[in-house]
């Protein structure tokens, strides 16, 4: 029982502090034989790397990833495979202020309660630094997914920030790599650039939403009661740094629908089930129907901001803090590539359970 | 590893099937030495049991729980406590037509696409009556809790159904037990009671969202990174059947804000550090700040419902079905205790966690 | 993280006490679609049943086992299997001593300053009595392996009763179910017959060594580093009451041989790799090689016997005490079956475990 | 579920390979506050290390640690404390007949079958380098167990090579870290040496039985029935290299004891009750007494020898082999620091679960 670690047979422990010497992952169960390198993982880590336009933090990390072990000739050996990266641009002299008060809305003061110690250069480990191992150890079940779930497309964009929702009827999937807040929506990134230009200059910050669509994952992933795929997705997602509210297909609206309305249909298609909705967002009974398994989830804003905010420091002092660090606007723009990262995680680790408890399958319709 | 068990140290299983012979659940890890008898349990699982008003499902069970391990005269011993009910009003002619048709939006297809075999009989193990066992293994927690944590209340009720939601300028706790909805306005009550009246009679059903308050749980209680305990709530809360999404503090929400409104200020009170607002729910960076904790989820409504719906049959013939069993109008009413307990259950995992790797809290503040 | 389960995939956890109501075993984990009924599992409970034979307690318990959840006409449907045994011929009078006295080399004076509490009724938790369960999974595992690794034997037997240990050149595997040791030296049998008798006569007890063989388990099984099959093998065994000492292949001898002696040759033969000798017991570097896995198991002499010992009482006054109980003067002869039993559970989870990760068997010799 | 990690609260997972990069360890639920620095833990590796005398394998490593996470300003913080060595004398041209050739007693059939990929070089993952991060995690647990359990002293030593035997009547602590054998016998040593240069001059290997001892553990440490204290430290010292059996207290010998003999009386001194001999090597029904815990385990002989031995290659075909490598003539000698290790992670493991679940010892003598 690791309290760094997920997932049961694919399975992720990431370490590390913000602005110690290095950041990793350690991926234990990997399947063997499956074509590995650098490479693959770094064109993951790049959608997520920060400094890359002026809607994220200025911090300059270059996350080039290393792999240490479980890996040979190539491919996956089937044992831990370590991914490590260097921290370059660690400004210690930055977190001076931070070393004594406790910033609203930051880990700084649970932190402090619990252990009496804690790194508080950058965040330490609270940080949203840890996401890029998430994304680096994504890229790995990705290629193993490539084998074995090959029509597998998994795809996260956003689709709120601050109070301002797309349109969904100009949901474009090709617009998604188009713009620097991965929306499908090209008239909200218009919109959503002005504002957040705005907030930025300002000092401020704001949160978003993200939706996951999974495309492809093959019906009967999941188990009862307390492995249900939709429960691992929300743990899942819920661990990233700052989430706060976690919906699969209908979400909190559910609580707004009849059972008529809500319960999609069957009919037969020339390849079996064919469901008429997708209200249930792919997962039945913890159990997923072979739909698009459809998740969201909520960032809330980033709680280093430059406005002066009351607080206390550490012998007890009430006092003002204003946090000077090169911090994201929307830190719900870097979360697109870590909510893809532990979707596929997930997925792929329901995959492998799966094929231990089942091997394929059983039931036949028709 | 077990798909049907939740916690770290103070840790549940449960089995069984809504129409086997019995259900049951194991706790493991209890601390010896606390006062158990099977009433204190039956006193929790009355307030879920099926039956009670018009609103639920006008199934029978008793659900006497027996206490068959783990307990010697009158206390804890700190080995395995096995729980168990018998079933005892299981009709299962009831469910003749359910044996080879799937019912839209239940788990029927996906529990036979993956085993191959299920126990169709009110659902099996996928039926709402497993959270009879998670009430039972709550009532075991809340015993612990009150010499571990004897200033912990936890409290749920109902502030939404269908798109009904309370008016928290009416929010009485006091209400909360005084009307079939255990919700805190009475206003609210006295309406739903009619709205849900009418679906009820045309055999349809609804949604509602529960929120759960825990007051007085210390500071410290989590872990970073993926065990913090609102990931680890969010697991259980979205482990229970129906529910589809899950919400800490603002939830999803949290988007719409900034992060000047969204960073609650701190000040130093007598004892200890005060928070001014609570959007965070009580949770920084994974860890209790010593705030109310404050969770919602949403439960989607019943799929057994009265009006027909298309479907297929195991032989993939479309057909359509009516589900003619004793459902719940609105299956969120009595989803109240069921929240209450994994939350009491999820806390009392932590404070034991945290006493295992830290004792009691180290950091001081002022 | 349960303290009182074991097993990955195929994963059990038991409950109960010796003189409780009931024990109890919960499968989860297991793959669906096996058939299963409670007179498969009757077969291997009657061999460890006590009062079988003058050598065994004579405490009488039918040890009916009944099947509360997880199989649905009479097959196995992926969900928990719950197991149950009403515990019938539960004497408490006979333990009115040890409720205030420690018995020497038993586990009265370690849960007591453990818990503050114990259920002292025959040993209650630590009782052997727990086997049975054991004896009922590796029932279930049996069932299970005849699908999935069809060629596989698993056979128990005594090697050793007190410092008399068999000849192995009277080895001959149809004696083993003809005499009531287990043994498959009929002149061994024949001997101890004489020597157990006086012992037990006399109120004393003897330890004895149990030795198990699994023929026919596919090369592959097990895992670096931690979940070696010969670890998981030895934890399973030393998990059993009374086991002081566990072997894998040469066992303590391995330190005797030189590297030349130790490694088992490898030759060519028609169907893939032949070993000319197993020094190794069936396992390199924690896999197995298709061998025959060899293990072998000390069970120390029962605590309880007639004989006066000096103890001390709660109050903490030197004492002596007798335990008049109805006990085993060889436990280990009821050792047997549950060694089987704890073999069948591991090599059926690293199978598992084996196909959620690798599939099938990847490297290919010629 | 990681396969290549141990322990519940204090969980230390290892990867990396022999002839890889680097080498490591994480340790995750490390108690926070804990002085820690990398020459804290060289201590104990330098008595690994290769290199050290002629007895050992001549593999020239540094063997230098690295912090990497987990500790902030010379303490630890809470958060996983990941540990690194890099490899530096990694002579992969000493392998090239691994590369195709199967070692007879060695992991490359095994790894080969399964995986159908192996990093042979120096036996990849399977090799005996992996134990040096079991000794850097052990020296973390002991500077833990410095404040937790600070009477506790953990003390390995060699009782038996190849067929010799010390002398018990011989037995000096002091001796032990005065001979290259980490062995108590003076005498013995003398012999040993000897013996060990003949047979390491003939390019053979031997085994050994390694003996550990901690005095000062406190009682109430362990848990029934899968997590009792012998159980894990059984599994921990089965998954060392080339262990092939493990012994609590008379172990193997148990077996031929009567219960009247093996029964440890009890009599009351003046801080609770005393043991009037230990049979049971410190450990009553899975929990300790507070008395010394004894273990032993046997190591089997090197089985990279100079000695022609016949295998096969990876196409079938038969040839010999014959290992050039450098390699220990008895690697026994190196597992005697790499056993007080694993004592000293199990131990203090469960120090940690049994505060979780228990707080302090709960039950009273007198």
């Amino acid at each position: 029982m690791s309290l760094n670690s997920f997932g049961h047979l694919f399975r992720v422990s990431t370490w590390g502090e913000s602005h110690g010497p290095a950041i990793g992952a350690a991926i234990d169960g990997c399947p063997p034989g499956v074509p590995l390198e650098a490479a693959m993982l770094q064109h993951w880590l790049d959608r997520r790397r920060p400094g890359t336009s002026k809607y994220t933090t200025q911090r300059r990390e270059a996350d080039q990833v290393e792999i240490l072990s479980g890996v040979f000739e190539g491919v996956t050996t089937g044992t831990p495979i370590q991914l490590m990266i260097r921290n370059t641009d660690a400004r210690a002299k930055d977190y001076g202020d931070i070393a004594d008060k406790f910033r609203p809305g930051h880990a700084d003061i649970t932190y402090w309660l619990k252990y009496g110690v804690r790194d508080y250069r950058g965040g330490g480990r609270s940080s949203a630094r840890e996401t890029a191992m998430r994304v680096a150890a994504g890229g790995v079940a990705r290629e193993v997914i490539k084998s074995l779930i090959p029509g597998l497309r998994i795809k996260g964009y956003m689709v709120q920030m601050g109070p301002h929702r797309i349109d969904r009827s100009n949901f474009d999937w090709d617009q998604i790599e188009m713009n620097p807040f991965w929306t499908p929506d090209a008239s909200a990134a218009a919109n959503w650039a002005v504002y957040l230009d705005a907030l930025r200059k300002s000092g401020n910050s704001v949160g978003a939403v993200i939706e996951v669509v999974a495309r492809g994952a093959p019906p009967g992933l999941g188990a009862p009661v307390y492995a249900k795929l939709d429960t691992e997705l929300a743990a899942a997602c819920m661990s990233i740094n700052a989430v706060k509210g976690v919906e699969i297909g209908e979400g909190m609206d559910a609580a707004t629908l009849t059972g008529e309305a809500n319960a999609d249909e069957i009919s037969m298609g020339p390849d079996g089930p064919v469901f008429n909705s997708n209200h249930a967002g792919g997962i039945l009974g913890g159990i997923s129907t072979g739909q698009d398994i459809v998740l969201r989830f909520a960032v809330k804003p980033t709680s280093s901001i430059l406005t002066p905010r009351k607080t206390i420091t550490k012998s007890g002092q009430e006092t003002e803090i204003i946090t000077k660090g090169r911090h994201d606007p929307c830190v719900g723009i870097r979360a697109v590539p870590v909510g893809e990262a532990m979707v596929a995680c997930v997925i792929l680790d329901h995959m492998l359970l799966h094929r231990g408890q089942i091997g394929t399958n059983r039931g036949k319709i028709g």
